[in-house]
């Protein structure tokens, strides 16, 4: 029986190497490269060859200690500034990331600490990678236990983009309860919408809920709703990017239609995340800037045109799901319901 | 200045052949195939090279005409058995579309009341086809004068999959309005949504409108909410392929999402199609049965594959509008508003 523990993990370090699973090349070839220095990292991270904001946080982690690693660098003080300015190349790989910058940020407050000493500042700095590491771990097994309450045997779950073992460490937000139900041995029909323009769905979602032996049917976005009307669907799980003070929910473009549709049939819309994509600090959705990425997304899949040359395309990245469309934020310290701004500061600070 | 008048017709008739463009072709490529027998022409029904309900009822009515045209049999008997055989094969080629059985069945009344005689039996079932042609041009024309009645100045219009000039004989009908406005120089904001998985909005429609110099812009079928959120979006217009005798509407997948957005945004939901669409002895939607197609639809664009090989897929190729979603439906006799089963039949009785 496979398993998710049989995945080929996205980030791994291992014998002073970073390897990446190549998501761009997933899922016609598995490949994993090895990588043997931070700025060969930061060029996979910007490429999109790593992707999924804890997955790129860890990478860049475990780039700074690999670099460390295979350095012959004697010298304290040049060994730090080395570190100090490859971090700063990592933190600006992918800008809107907030996990990049967080974690690059831990791996210096840690540099500061350490002792000068190579072997013993390398210690201490793999020590930090694996933290990050095993939190995010810790975070995904315990999304997975709280989500896992809302499903019962045979229901069928609709979701959308990636937010998957793929985009972590393991397991995932969004696919954690549905990894979680596979090893207790209950039954869940999985929908994953192919995701337009990007198709993180058919190429990362299919796969590794396939790999990891789940049921999986692929649907394309606009089928959602025909889903629901026969009855097919009885729970929305979601990831998100962000999530502001009042709840609103920031995620992948598609996931507002999503929202309004489960509304529309009385079925219950959950998003998944750990609590450090609650971002107090902004008030609402709305002031969040949305990214608009190139045309050649939408008129070409695969190298292949599919739309006349020239048309004019709009290509919002993400977009802005009102909290009062969201049944409930699943985290790591339990779930959080209407009212969301309320309820999730509540049980953050509880926490 | 470029116009629909100088676009390829879908379905053209002569010197013994039925001439169909490629729509598969497009937009990379405007191939016109000629046609000489009536099983090839439904090969190509099958197989979409032509698609639209009136293209196909078209198609359909001339193969039959073609096929006549073509035979060297003389016994009245055999030959109109042959028809008839090939009637119930091109009948058949598509379950779904209502103008494909309407059509055919239009050429087998005229066949059984036609002389026996060879020629005057060609000349008869011509004629048909024709009457079938001319008619759906009359009604394109009817039904965009009717619709632009809804088009504002810089009014935004989404449409869905390709209800246009490459569906009908010219002008379309979702499209139709947006051609009259373009003649009449009112300027209109369309948005072609993709319409995966065949992506006839984004091969058919972008291209068509584009060719015709509409301002259109081209979005995957999951950016329509986020759209609509940010008031891009005024009216919603559709094509159908039936309207059943409660006012449900049968259409392209997507056609369902869509119309449950513009009624959460309070957009005004316009269905747009000849009077033949409606389906009176068909109480609901419901009884409908939908066409589920391959799975490499959704797999592969192009050619090349999007998701893992052998993932299990769900491809309905139609959904079902449920009429209280529905604003209203333009025919050639007018708009029909709520409530729409009893408000269809008297438009289409009084006419």
């Amino acid at each position: 029986m496979p398993s998710v523990d049989e995945l080929p993990r996205a980030v791994r370090h291992q014998d002073a190497t970073v390897f990446l699973l190549d998501q761009r090349r997933l899922p016609g070839e598995v490949v994993i490269e090895a990588y043997t220095d931070a700025m060969s990292v930061e060029r996979a991270i910007r490429e999109m060859r790593v992707r999924g904001a804890p997955a790129i946080g860890m990478a860049a982690a475990w780039a700074l200690v690999v670099e460390l690693e295979r350095s012959a660098e004697q010298d304290p003080q040049r060994v730090r500034r080395h570190i100090e300015q490859l971090a700063g190349h990592l933190r600006a790989a992918r800008p809107t990331a907030v996990n990049l910058a967080w974690a690059v940020d831990r791996m210096l407050v840690r540099l500061a600490r350490a002792p000068a000493e190579r072997d013993a500042l390398i210690a201490h700095l793999a020590d930090e990678a694996q933290r990050i590491e095993d939190e995010d771990r810790a975070i995904c097994r315990a999304i997975g236990e709280h989500g896992l309450t809302l499903l019962r045997p045979d229901c069928g779950v609709l979701t959308h983009c990636n937010a998957g073992a793929l985009a972590v460490s393991e397991r995932g937000t969004a696919l954690a309860p549905l990894y979680a139900a596979g090893e207790r041995g209950l039954p869940v029909r999985i929908f994953a919408a192919e995701t337009r323009p990007v198709l993180q769905g058919a190429r990362l979602t299919a796969w590794e809920l396939g790999q990891a032996g789940l049921d999986v049917t692929l649907i394309c976005d606009n089928m959602a709703a025909a889903l629901m009307a026969e009855g097919a669907i009885d729970l929305v799980l979601m990831g998100t990017d962000r999530v502001t003070a009042n709840g609103d929910v920031v995620n992948k473009i598609g996931t507002l239609g999503v929202a309004i549709l489960a509304h529309h049939f009385g079925i219950p819309f959950y998003v998944a995340c750990p609590s450090s994509t609650f971002d107090a600090a902004t008030a609402r959705g709305v002031e969040v800037e949305i990214e608009e990425r190139d045309a050649t997304e939408v008129t070409h899949v695969g190298g292949v045109a599919i739309a006349p040359s020239g048309v004019k395309v709009r290509n919002p990245a993400f977009d802005v799901t009102p909290a009062d469309l969201v049944t409930g934020i699943i985290t790591e310290h339990g779930i959080a319901r209407a009212p969301l701004g309320i309820n999730l500061r509540q049980l953050l600070s509880a926490a």
